[in-house]
C-alpha cells in the first residue's frame, strides 16, 4: 500500500510550524528520521501482533476477567495483566512522588490517587501519536486539576513524548525546565492547555469538544469520518466548586458534546481539609440537570475494570457528555498521609516516601521506571505513528474525493492564512456615514468569516448589543454544529475558557467573543489564560466607557483599559473609527499567538480623517499635525471614541495660531514595540506640551504625556444619565481639552 | 406602655450616620419629627384595626378563597380584595412602563411580569420601615436582575420611602436622579445593594443570610428572638446562568441559610432571545443538588395564591433555603411584545404603551397611582413604624436582661469602634523575626477578632496558606453559625459578592475574605462592586507576586497591582513588613465604606528600620534617607517585599558616597490624598534621580519615576523555579538596583 497523500503528517507539522513562534518550536516538532510512515506501519503492525500474541501465552487468569471490559475499549486490541496494569500504575505515582520530593515542592495526592484512571486513559484508551504531539485527530487530554501535573507528566513520560525525559522529571518546577509547576501548553508539547487556576480546564475541553462537534460536522461524509476524536479530562472538588466550571458544563451539556469525557476526581479532600466544610452539594445530581450522563466508579484506587466499563459506557452514550464521578484516595499509597490534605500540595517527605515505598513495596530506585513497564508502554510510539499514518491515508482518500473541503480543513489543520485575505476588511473615509464601531466591528466580522474558514464565535447572551452575529451562518446547536454562531448564554467566564480550548484545538480556529467590557471583570482569569497560554483569541468589547450612558457605574468601564494594557502578552486596541476598527483585525488575526482586547462604542463615532489600518499596525500615529517641523506647540492624544473630540479641539487650537498634531494612540502594546526613531517621530522629547484624553483612568498616562503635560480622564465611578451629559460632567470636552493645553 | 430604652430607633439611625460619608447621609436618615413611637405604635394599631374592619365589610366572595393563603403569611392580618391587589400590580407595571419611555431607556420587562411578586413581597409579606430603610431587624430585598430596577422604585415609592417620590420616578436614570439604570444602594436608600452586574445579587442575598444566621445564633436568647428577618431575592435567567451565582447558592445550600428565600423569574427570555438557544438545563434540580429546598409556581403572572402559598411553605422551611420558580411572562401585559426578547431592554414605545394600556384596561395618566391603591400602600408607613417600634422595644428588655450582648450587637448594628481598637494591632522592631507578611497578618486578623464583635471572615479553600484562621473561633456551619471563620471552598467570585452581602447587612459587620493574589482575576467583578457600592471588605491576598516561587506564572501576579490601583475607591496596599501590616488593617478596618486589597507575601521578609503605622496611613514615606538636605542624590522606591532589596541597595549606595533616599509607597491611593506640600517632602521635584522597584508591571510607575528616572520590575508573565531563582533572573536584586541608579 503506498503512501502518498498531499498532505502528510510532517506537513501538519510544518503547518503548526508556521504559526509557532516560540525559539525552540523548530526543535520540539522534529520527527524522527526513521519513522518513513510505510515502515512505521508494518513494524507497528508486527510489534502489535507480537504482544497480542504474547499476551495470550501469558495471560494469568485474573486478565481473563478483564477481557470483556478492556475489549469494550475502542482501538485497545489485547489485554495486559494486572500485575503490570498496578505496576504501572506505581510507576506513575512514584515518578510523581520522587519528583515532588526531589522539587521540594510540588502535589504528590493527586497523580497518587488518580493514577488508575490516567494508566487506563493513556495506555488503553486514547488515540495519539507521542512523536507528534500536534497530530490533527488525536484525542486531547486536559488536567483540569492542574496542581497534579506530575500525573501528566507522568504519562507523557511513559508515552514516549520528548517533551518529558527523566531529566526532564528530575527538574520538575526548576528555571527553564518542561516541567512547570502547573501544566503549560506553551512549554511543554503533549500539554493541550494551561490549567492551573481552578475550573479553567474543564471549561477548555468544552471548547475542544465544540471544536471537534464543529469540524466533523463541516467535514465528516458519510463514506468518511475524517475528524473523530474524544476529549478526556479530569476535573478535582475545587474545579467543581467553581462557577466557571458550572457555565462550561451547563453548555457542555446544552450542546450535547457527546464526545467530552470528564473524570471526576471525588477524593473528598480539599486544601483547607475534608470537603464536607465547604462542599456537600450532590455532584452526581448537578450534572443530570446540566443534562449529563453520569456514572459512579466508586472503587477508582484499585477498580480497573469499573473505570474501563464506565469509559465504554460514557462512549456509547452519543448525544450527551459524560461524568464519570470516580471516587479516589488522594495520596493512595502513603500509609500516614493519604486522604488528608497533608498529601494534596507538599512533598510527603522522606520518612514518608520511604513508608510509602514499603506499603506499595515498590523497590526501585527514584524515578526509576521498570523494564517491563518501559517495554509496555513502548509500542505507543509505533501504535501513535500507524494511527496517524492511518489517518493520513484517509485523509488523501478523503482529499481525491472531496477536495473542496480537504483546502478548508487543511487551512484549519495548519493555522494557514488564506492568501490576500486581509483585502477584505472594510475601508472607510471621512465621508462614510458617522458610525459606531460595534458596528463597524460587525462588518468586519462578518467580512472575516467569509474568508476564514476557521472564524467563528459570539456573545454572553448580547449579540444585538455586542454587534457579533454572523449573517451568513445559523446558531451552532447540538443538532446544528455546522454553524458558527456560538451563543454563550450570561456566562463571561465560561465564555473566555471555552474559547481558549477552541484557539487550541487547531491553529486555524480563530473564535472571538463579546460581551460589555466592564464584564471583563468576570472572564479575566480566562483572558489571562489565553494570554499566557498563547492563544489568539479576540475579545470583542464593547459599551467600552461611560460613553454607553444610562445603564449606569455597573456597567460603565474606568480602569479596564489600563489593567489589559498591563497584562503580558495581550494586544488591548481602542479604535477610533472604521479603519482603525478593521486595522485591529487585521492585526488581532495575525496574531495566533497573542489575544487581542477591541473595545468598542455603543455611540456613533465619524470617520476621521487620518486613521488608517496601517497606523494601527503601529501602536500609535500622527492622524494630523499642522507644525511644519518635528515640533509642534503642543501634541494632543486621544484614543477611541475621544479621538474625535481630540481632533475637534486641535481645529480650534490651530484657529488659536497653535500647531497641533493629533496623535492616535490606539494600541500601546503595538507602540511599545516600534523603535525609539519611531517613537521619537510621533513623540519628540522637545515637545513637552501633551494632553490626552480617554474616558477612563489616567493612571498610566504618564508615560505619554510626562510629568510636564496632563491627562484628561475619569478617576472615579461613572453615572446613570444620556452619555452626553455624562461626557460634559465629567469634562470629557473639546473645551477642557483647550483650557488644559491653554494651562500648560 | 412607656416607650424606654437606652437604644432607640433614632439612636440606630444615628449609628448608620456615624459611618456614613456621603453628603446627603444625613438628610436621606431624617425620620419625621411627627413619629414619636408611642404616638406610632398607638396609631398603626388604630389603622390596622380599622382596615381589618373595612376589608371584612367589603370583602367579595373570591377574597375570601384567598383567606386561607393570605393569612398563612407572618404578619399579614387582613386579606385584600383582589381587584385591588391587580391594580396595585398594574400600578406598578405602569410606573415602570411610564419611566423607561420617558428615560428612553431601560428594561420594562421585568418590571411587568414581576410586579405580582414585587406586590406580595412589599404590601403582604416584608417587614420594613419606610421611613428608616436602615431599620436593624426588616427584612432585605435584593433584586438579582438589576436591569429590572424599575419594579424596586416603583414598590420602594409606593411603600412610603422618601428616596423614591414621583419626581424621582419621573427622572429615572438621568443625571443625579436617586433613581440610576441600575439599583444602587449609595444613591437610594432602600436599595439594600448595588446590582446589575448579573449573579451578584443572589450572592449578596448568601451574604445578608449568612450574617442574619450568625448574629441570631450569637445573640439571641431562649426568649429573646431578637435578630429575626428574611431575605427575599429575585433572580433571573441571566444571574441562573453564572457561575458566581452557583458558587454562592451551594455555599448557602452548605450553611442552611432558612431564611433566604429566593424567586426565580423563569420567563424564558434573555437578551438574545428565547433561552432555549442556550440554557435547557433543569434549574429546580440543580438547586436540588445544591440543598436547596424547591417550589414552581406555573402561573406567576396571575396566580396570587399560588405565590403566597410558596412564601409560606418556603418559610415552614427552616434548614434549608428556598427556590421558587416563578414562571412569568416577560413584559405581561404588552399586547405585541410579552414573550419577546424586546420588550426585555427598550422603551415599549408610544404605539405598545397605548395598546398595553388598553391591554390591561389602565386608563390613568402618566406616572399615576390610583388613589385606592395608595391609599392601602399608606399603611406601610404606619406599620413600618410600629414594626421597629416594637422592635425597639423588645430589644429595651434585651438589653436589661443580656447586657453584655447588647453591647456588642449594639456595635455591630450602629459600627461604631470599640475606643482604643487599635492598639490591638501589634507593632514590630527591625529586631522581631523575618516572617512573611501573610504571616503577619494573620497576627493582625486574629488581633482584630478579639476587640471587633463584627469581624469575621475566612478563604477560598486557601484557609492555611492564607493564614486567615482566626484561632478563637471555630468553623462558621450550619450547625455552628455562632462561629466566625468562613469556609468558602474554591469558589473566589461567590466569596467576595457574599462578603458584599455581609458589608451591606450592618455597619459593625467587618467581612474580610481570602485568596491568592492571582485569583482577584476569578472575584474581580465583585471587588468592583464593593468599590463602586462603598463596602469595606478586606481583601487578604497573599502569594503576592513571582515570589511564591514554584507554582509558575499561572499563579504569579503580574498587573494586578496596578489594575487595582487604577480602580476607584480601592485602597491597594503592599505592605512590606509587620508595622506596615498592622498600618494596612488600621487603615482598613477604619475605611468602613472603601475595600481594602492587602498584597502579602508568601517569602519571609525581615522588618526595615523606618516603617511604621503612621507611615503607611499617608500612602508613602521616607524609610531613610542619609541626605541633610531634602535633596538627596537619588530616591529609591519599593514596596512590599522589594522596600528590603531597595533598602540594601541604598545602604550600598551610600557606601559608594551618594546620599540616598528610601521611600515606602505601600499605598497610592492614600499618597494621592496628602497635600502638595508632603508630596513633594517626599519627592522632591528637583530630584529625578529615581528608580522604582516592584515585582510587578512597570507601568503606572512614570508617575513616581518621572521621565528620567527607570521602574525595574516585570513586565512578561513569571516562571516556575524556587523563588530566589527567579528574583535573580528577572533582575529584581540589589545589583540591578545599584547598576540602574549609576546609569542615571
Amino acid at each position: 500500500m503506498a503512501f502518498s497523500t498531499s498532505f502528510t503528517a510532517s506537513q501538519s507539522l510544518a503547518g503548526r510550524a508556521i504559526v509557532g513562534a516560540s525559539p525552540d518550536t523548530s526543535n520540539r516538532l522534529a520527527i524522527p528520521s526513521c519513522l518513513s510512515f510505510n515502515s512505521i506501519k508494518t513494524s507497528a503492525r508486527q510489534h502489535l501482533q507480537h504482544r497480542v500474541a504474547r499476551s495470550h501465552r501469558v495471560r494469568p487468569l485474573r486478565a481473563m476477567a478483564m477481557e470483556a471490559a478492556v475489549e469494550a475499549l475502542e482501538g485497545t486490541t489485547e489485554t495486559t495483566p494486572v500485575a503490570l496494569v498496578e505496576k504501572s500504575i506505581n510507576t506513575i505515582r512514584f515518578l510523581a512522588i520522587d519528583a515532588v520530593e526531589k522539587a521540594n515542592s510540588g502535589h504528590p495526592g493527586l497523580p497518587m490517587g488518580c493514577a488508575p484512571m490516567g494508566h487506563i486513559l493513556y495506555d488503553e484508551v486514547m488515540r495519539y501519536n507521542p512523536k507528534n504531539p500536534y497530530w490533527f485527530n488525536r484525542d486531547r487530554f486536559v488536567l483540569s486539576a492542574g496542581h497534579g501535573c506530575m500525573l501528566l507528566y507522568a504519562l507523557l513520560h511513559l508515552a514516549g513524548y520528548d517533551s518529558v525525559k527523566e531529566e526532564d522529571l528530575k527538574s520538575f518546577r526548576q528555571w527553564g525546565s518542561k516541567t512547570p509547576g502547573h501544566p503549560e501548553n506553551f512549554e511543554t508539547p503533549g500539554v493541550e492547555v494551561t490549567t492551573g487556576p481552578l475550573g479553567q480546564g474543564i471549561a477548555n475541553a468544552v471548547g475542544l469538544a465544540l471544536a471537534e462537534k464543529h469540524l466533523a460536522a463541516r467535514f465528516n461524509k458519510s463514506d468518511s469520518e475524517i475528524v473523530d476524536h474524544y476529549k478526556y479530562v479530569i476535573v478535582g472538588d475545587g474545579c467543581q466548586m467553581e462557577g466557571v466550571s458550572n457555565e462550561a458544563c451547563s453548555l457542555a451539556g446544552h450542546w450535547g458534546l457527546g464526545k467530552l469525557i470528564a473524570f471526576y476526581d471525588d477524593n473528598h479532600i480539599s486544601i483547607d481539609g475534608d470537603t464536607e466544610i465547604a462542599f456537600t452539594e450532590d455532584v452526581i445530581t448537578r450534572f443530570e440537570a446540566l443534562g449529563w450522563h453520569t456514572i459512579w466508579v466508586k472503587n477508582g484506587n484499585q477498580g480497573y475494570n469499573e473505570i474501563r466499563a464506565a469509559i465504554k459506557e460514557a462512549k456509547a452514550v452519543k448525544d450527551r457528555p459524560t461524568l464519570i464521578k470516580v471516587t479516589t484516595t488522594i495520596g493512595f499509597g502513603s500509609p500516614n498521609k493519604a486522604n488528608s490534605y497533608s498529601v494534596h500540595g507538599s512533598a510527603l517527605g522522606a520518612k514518608e516516601v520511604d513508608a510509602t515505598r514499603q506499603n506499595l513495596a515498590w523497590p526501585f530506585e527514584l524515578f526509576h521506571v521498570p523494564d517491563d513497564v518501559k517495554s509496555h508502554w513502548s509500542r505507543h510510539i509505533f501504535e501513535g505513528a500507524s494511527l496517524e499514518a492511518d489517518w493520513n491515508f484517509k485523509f488523501a482518500e478523503y482529499e481525491k474525493k472531496y477536495p473542496e473541503g480537504a483546502v478548508e480543513l487543511k487551512k484549519i489543520m495548519s493555522g494557514e492564512l488564506p492568501a490576500g485575505w486581509e483585502k477584505a476588511l472594510p475601508t472607510y473615509t471621512p465621508e462614510s456615514p458617522a458610525d459606531a464601531t460595534r458596528n463597524l466591528s460587525q462588518q468586519c466580522l462578518n467580512a472575516l468569516a467569509k474568508v476564514l474558514p476557521g472564524f467563528l464565535g459570539g456573545s454572553a447572551d448580547l449579540a444585538s448589543s455586542n454587534m457579533t452575529l454572523l449573517k451568513m451562518f445559523g446558531n451552532f446547536q447540538s443538532t446544528t454544529p455546522e454553524e458558527r454562531n456560538l451563543r454563550f448564554g450570561v456566562r463571561e467566564h465560561g465564555m473566555g475558557a471555552i474559547c481558549n480550548g477552541i484557539v487550541s484545538h487547531s491553529p486555524g480556529l480563530i473564535p472571538y467573543c463579546a460581551t460589555f467590557f466592564v464584564f471583563t471583570d468576570y472572564m479575566r482569569a480566562a483572558i489571562r489564560i489565553s494570554a499566557l497560554s498563547e492563544g489568539g483569541v479576540i475579545y470583542v468589547m464593547t459599551h467600552d466607557s461611560i460613553g454607553l450612558g444610562e445603564d449606569g457605574p455597573t456597567h460603565q468601564p474606568i480602569e479596564h483599559l489600563i489593567s489589559f494594557r498591563a497584562m503580558p502578552n495581550i494586544l488591548m486596541f481602542r479604535p477610533a473609527d472604521g479603519n482603525e476598527t478593521a486595522g485591529a483585525y487585521k492585526v488581532a488575526v495575525e496574531n495566533r499567538k497573542r489575544p487581542s482586547i477591541l473595545a468598542l462604542s455603543r455611540q456613533k463615532l465619524p470617520h476621521l480623517p487620518g486613521t488608517s489600518i496601517e497606523g494601527v499596525e503601529k501602536g500609535g500615529y500622527i492622524i494630523s499635525d499642522n507644525s511644519s517641523s518635528n515640533k509642534p506647540d503642543l501634541i494632543l492624544i486621544g484614543t477611541g471614541s475621544e479621538l474625535e473630540i481630540a481632533a475637534k479641539a486641535a481645529d480650534e487650537l490651530r484657529k488659536q495660531g497653535k500647531t497641533v498634531r493629533v496623535v492616535s494612540l490606539v494600541s500601546w502594546e503595538l507602540f511599545d514595540k516600534q523603535s525609539d526613531k519611531y517613537k521619537e517621530s510621533v513623540f519628540p522629547s522637545a515637545v513637552t506640551a501633551r494632553v490626552s484624553i480617554e474616558a477612563g483612568a489616567t493612571l498610566g498616562w504618564e508615560k505619554f504625556v510626562g510629568s510636564k503635560g496632563k491627562a484628561i480622564g475619569i478617576d472615579q465611578f461613572g453615572a446613570s444619565a444620556p452619555a452626553d451629559k455624562i461626557y460634559k460632567e465629567f469634562g470629557l470636552t473639546v473645551e477642557n481639552i483647550i483650557a488644559t493645553a491653554n494651562s500648560l
